[in-house]
């Protein structure tokens, strides 16, 4: 877009009605694929076998789609527009499968949708049909980056795209229902994130259509004065384009969006050409047109067109009801097929012009297959910034520290390609990434003060307190082939739940079309974890987001714990390099013994899974018990209860097996980071008991290990939602995963200790009762606690 | 509240003089909670002993909680106010348990927490320490129904709690940080929902202290005029209370709130008296004060008082660094606490005479311990209900289209109690709960149109397209003792997981405090569920919400899965009867085969699991084969795999489990509904194959079952995130779970059938093939599975 052009281009009755063939064209597409399976040009009467047997679809939304993309359209065409369209309304699907077949793109992805009366036929009847294509703006649909299954974060997703494109522009349908959902509500707000120098634009269409599944939308039903006051609030100006009437519809829409153009590179100009630096009050367009526009406005006496009842499908019987059929073939002859497609049943020429070429077509923008426009993201070595470990546990270090000056590099080497940034609900500091401030700031166009810290109109740190805008931002980021970092309390990432669900599912499914390239993937960071609370307690204690990601298929989900900052280097800078995957990736953030030095952290990351050999003493030998560990606090724990042990009983032969990336506990079978039943026997015995101590909720673990050889054996401590605010010791002990309660599940399951060992047992309930007495009275750990060290022996 | 009180009452310059005094008593109380483990009242020098070892707590949002309390009670008091008090930002606990001690209600609650010397030592020790209370606004806080904990939901809450009480005055402080996110964001809109006749009023105080954690907040840094337009569009009118100079805050504050308390009541006046129906526009306040106010401006050099750095602790060492000490006791000493306490200790009677008295006290009002006021639900006796089953599978119905007629009186029944209200985010009529519709409407503020259906400005159902909503007014009706039921669609719960968390930490939490009465339970009905996504696909298919709840205590979470019209109708009127727990409903809408008659259906579910003799045929014998189901769908499938078996194998002796109460799986020590190891291996047996059709991800059976002697031979099938739009008896063949894997699973695990019933394999994999070609042709079932009906042998 050359920002100096700024002059509107208004067009004329006669474009206009070329617009309104298009529309009726995109239109009469929708209609068919809802209800044809056959006959697609009704090219003879329409009869019952033409009909598909099953009905599905949403027709409500459809109809203003297909005008929005029409204007669009000619919009990209007038003023040569780099443009994106998202829909969040994503059961509109029938609109932009219509769109992208008219412009061209449908037909190169899939090249037996071809430009003609057998292309149709196909076209139509795969609409929502077993083996054919879903019916929302799925991954399959080409231009789509935005699927519109779960309602809320189009509006989120569109300013991910446009950061760090000052070239493009996102239009982004915004439904009425939508406009109800939290997350929605909130990512209006995203206009105090977004630069005009160095970002592009979001053009929000806010689609009042009325009504959603059965009931009116608020927005829809509060005054014209309310609705431009709350966008006024939002900061953007409203546009609007009211009505029914087509004719003087596509005038008005025309009209504004030319307008809004105008607003849009003047806006630009000035921030970018005379260095305005104030924040922009950015155009929004609310589109007011009925619910179903176009359809039918009455059937069987109920009134459809401009209700809730235009939803779904509006006639739903045409196949046996006659009457009903006459109706349908009315209804898609009003769209006057003849006029727009000739005798091939290709769409006329003069109506073919109207669409944008090559990669100017929505369908067909790069920007909305990502993978084809990433470029690797540049990392500085990890192994520079290795804590030196002389000795496990000689030194203490915060983890999440350490990382923050690998990232801090990271953004550094990035900053010519701008296609990285780290995105956090006002945590990246509470995370202990402090490092990335020396580097950048967070970006903030609102206004600023002197007690401000780390702000900037320009910065590679996203930070408002919604998940919901951080999840989507970074998508829309990853969607358009970028890389980023999501960087949230553990607990908290519960919030966006169902986010990382869809974007699973989203990645699965495009795993499995040819033409889509492969993204960066989505990594969390998730810090501030269950075990460590002392500010915050039990409402800030869950540890269960892993249960959830490992529910999606294992080819796209990923889980690691590191023990320690060199782990947590090796395990990030792999993440960071990935493609395609959600990576889960849980981490310390206070100072904590530091186990490996860099040059075995990696070896036992790139295993995932391993001995550790220098706190093991079976060596050579089938050890007596196996003490498991995953996590950095379950880890600390295990060690020192293996000290315990080995002082006690240094016969007792213990191996220690620390684990990295969870899915290697599932089976190759089952994931393809897992191991086989061979070497999970080797690590973990056959028959030997196991005490696992686990960062999560115990039962994970037997969800994981349940078909292995020794799972019987293996009896695993974790979270079970025991806390409050306490010190991090009792926190363990409240969960009975410290190392007094681990000591006592040794000598429990080894009956050859049982009595010998009572001495023991009795030694660690003692410590127990210690435990309680000190921190109820002095409000910390037990010295011999906080000062623990393991000792090499 | 008497509405013809119309006069506003401003206070004196004396009255005023008094609440600071009042403020500065609760201030000092917050600084002492946070600091001091001794020498409560400075009676003598500040020493590092008196320093608690860890400092923990949030001082940033206290001070101007505390001014807002305090001017709440005097409100209170001189308009004899019915009022509860929440508070978004819940790490403000120090000024909510500092107000409740001033107000006497902590002392009536704790009686080791006295009104003296002693019972201040004890009270400042106790918060964020071990074995004392957390930081947070916690259960443990009288008045509380809002932790505060996870950010987003507090005007919700509010909501809720005054949806039916029409006395009540629910006062939100909302945290500009929460402002941020979602949930919040779209829960301004609830004033749309909102009746002024039958219901109370919301004051939401927007709480601008400007900044985050680390950040500014965003509607801090919007101009005056983009707050004041953004809350008009929201339909409220904005008071504003702005500055830092305590006299003028005061004067301020108390003008805005008898204004405010003013318009409430002409508006509830119209409204009630003169019989004004359009939505009126409710008054809120903005108060913007600093962030730490009346603390420390400076330390080390670094401003304190009015930036992100107040948000903790602001002086962190006082114990090891005397110029520390020194500030800290200067700080402690600028609120004059000899003015405000007694010799004893007690603040003094001219102080106590500004709190307000008895249950008018916030602390102390009942509203906010909602077991007090809870009264039982009327229910129809849901016999009168049942589906007529003559014999298993003669009959088809919707499940959830019947439960809608019980549901339908029960909303009858409790009409003059007004404690019952069906939330859903518009999906109450796609669930096919219709039949309430006959009963009541959809409350709705909004403008009304002819082309409406089933709203009014009062009634029953509440429906907002927003999960976040539903969840967060459910809850706040349920905490404040009423009844109520979620439904929503099975995959979009996830929504709402983390609340879902919180409430049920909520739930565990209160279990244990004695003074806490229970409340009802939090009830959701899971429909349009995972296996029937005909309309919508991959993105609405996601079983896992169950994962998620089974996280959560034994104690209050209970999972069910009717596989018919009359068990759904048993279990509900179970789950709607029942206290303190959070019930999950999973059941279908589409028209399906009933199994049980009424009869059989109660024995059923108040057994939870067992073994279906009318589809067995091992009778007085141990089974060949055990098939297991939970689920409607899995138990379709099942005795289609059963009838397949038995007509081709009439030797085989199979078992029939069907399994309602998912929890019955577990083992009786882990959950208080698990069967013993016993009762459990009489049904399942000690060695038998055990074929099991669950309804979610297969492996949640394994992770409740681990322990079980028969493990190893249960074979799991589920929803292994494998969908798209298709047919509904293909969504299960995509997943494994049709009758033909199913009858394919036996064979393989009965080594004496392998070889002899490769044919039946054989015709097994022929029906897949056989179903998928024919589908592809006519996009729906093949005529025997879709007209498949059970015959009884």
């Amino acid at each position: 877009m050359t920002i100096n052009q700024t002059e509107s281009i208004n067009p004329t009755p006669e474009q206009l009605n070329a617009i309104d063939a298009y529309w009726r064209a995109a239109n009469y597409l929708s209609v068919g694929q809802m209800y044809l399976r056959d006959n697609p040009l009704l090219r003879e009467p329409l009869k019952p076998e033409h009909i598909k047997a099953m009905l599905l679809g949403h027709w409500g939304t459809t109809p203003g789609q297909n005008f929005i993309y029409a204007h669009l359209n000619r919009l990209i065409q007038t003023h040569d527009l780099n443009m994106i369209y998202l829909s969040g309304p994503g059961h509109g699907g029938p609109a932009l499968v219509a769109n992208t077949y008219l412009e061209g793109t449908y037909s190169e992805v899939y090249s037996t949708i071809t430009q003609d009366e057998a292309g149709l036929k196909k076209l139509f009847t795969q609409f929502s049909f077993p083996g054919g294509i879903p019916s929302h703006v799925s991954p399959e649909c080409p231009g789509s980056i935005h699927e519109g299954g779960e309602l809320g974060y189009s509006l989120s997703h569109a300013f991910g795209a446009v950061f760090d494109n000052p070239d493009l522009i996102a239009a982004c349908v915004v439904g009425d229902g939508e406009a109800e959902t939290g997350p929605l509500a909130t990512a209006w707000h995203s206009n105090k994130f977004l630069n005009p120098v160095t970002d592009g634009v979001v053009l929000p269409i806010l689609h009042l259509n009325g009504y959603k599944i059965a009931n009116p939308t608020v927005l829809a039903r509060i005054s014209h004065e309310e609705l431009q006051q709350l966008f006024y609030g939002y900061g953007w100006i409203p546009y609007f384009v009211e009505g029914d009437d087509p004719t003087a519809m596509h005038q008005a829409m025309a009209t504004a969006l030319e307008e809004i153009i105008l607003t849009i590179k003047t806006i630009q100009h000035k921030a970018r050409v005379e260095g305005e630096t104030s924040r922009p009050r950015w155009p929004m367009l609310v589109l007011r047109s009925p619910k179903g526009w176009t359809g039918p406005k009455e059937v069987n006496g109920l009134m459809i067109a401009g209700t809730f009842r235009a939803h779904q499908v509006p006639i739903t019987d045409p196949a046996t009801n006659p009457a009903h059929l006459a109706q349908l073939e009315n209804w898609l002859k009003s769209y006057r097929p003849d006029e727009l497609f000739d005798e091939r049943g290709r769409l006329r020429p003069e109506l073919q012009a109207l669409a944008p070429q090559g990669p100017r077509r929505m369908g067909a923008n790069p920007h909305a297959n990502g993978g084809l426009l990433l470029k690797d993201l540049l990392l500085p070595d990890f192994r520079d910034y290795a804590v030196p470990v002389t000795s496990p546990g000689a030194v203490n270090e915060s983890d999440t520290m350490i990382l923050g000056k690998f990232l801090r590099d990271g953004i550094r080497l990035n900053e010519s390609q701008r296609n990285f940034r780290i995105f956090g609900p006002d945590e990246t500091l509470s995370n202990k990434l402090n490092a990335v401030f020396e580097a950048t700031n967070r970006q903030w166009e609102g206004d600023q003060l002197l007690t401000d810290e780390f702000l900037a109109s320009d910065g590679r740190v996203m930070e408002m307190l919604s998940e919901h805008q951080c999840e989507g931002w970074l998508e829309g980021y990853l969607l358009t082939g970028r890389h980023g970092l999501f960087n949230s309390y553990e607990a908290f990432i519960h919030i966006v739940d169902s986010m990382f669900n869809q974007h699973a599912k989203w990645l699965k499914v495009t795993r499995e079309i040819p033409w889509r390239r492969k993204i960066a993937s989505l990594n969390y960071l998730l810090a501030s974890h269950v075990w460590r609370q002392d500010h915050n307690g039990f409402t800030h204690q869950d540890p269960g987001f892993i249960d959830l990601v490992v529910n999606k298929k294992a080819e796209v989900v990923r889980v690691y714990l590191p023990p320690d900052a060199n782990c947590l280097l090796s395990v990030m800078d792999h993440c960071l390099r990935s493609r395609h995957y959600v990576n889960v990736v849980i981490a310390g953030k206070h100072p904590a013994p530091q186990w490996l030095d860099m040059q075995s952290a990696i070896m036992h990351c790139s295993r995932g899974i391993g001995i550790w050999t220098w706190a093991s003493n079976d060596i050579n030998d089938e050890p007596d018990v196996v003490m498991a560990c995953a996590g950095d606090v379950p880890t600390l724990e295990t060690l020192a209860a293996v000290s315990i042990l080995r002082r006690s009983l240094p016969d007792l032969k213990i191996r220690v097996v620390n684990v990295v990336d969870l899915m290697r506990l599932q089976s190759s079978t089952e994931h393809p980071h897992g191991l086989d039943d061979t070497a999970f026997d080797l690590l973990f015995t056959e028959n030997k008991p196991v005490i696992f101590a686990f960062h999560g909720y115990p039962w994970l673990i037997h969800r994981l290990t349940y078909k292995r050889t020794n799972h019987r054996n293996i009896h695993v401590r974790g979270y079970k939602e025991e806390g409050t605010i306490t010190t991090p010791f009792d926190m363990t002990v409240l969960n009975e995963l410290d190392r007094y309660h681990l000591v006592q599940d040794v000598i429990d399951r080894l009956p050859q200790l049982r009595n010998r060992m009572a001495y023991l047992k009795q030694e660690m309930q003692d410590k127990l009762i210690a435990h309680r007495q000190y921190i109820n009275t002095y409000g910390q750990d037990m010295p011999e606690v906080r000062n623990w060290t393991w000792e090499n022996r």
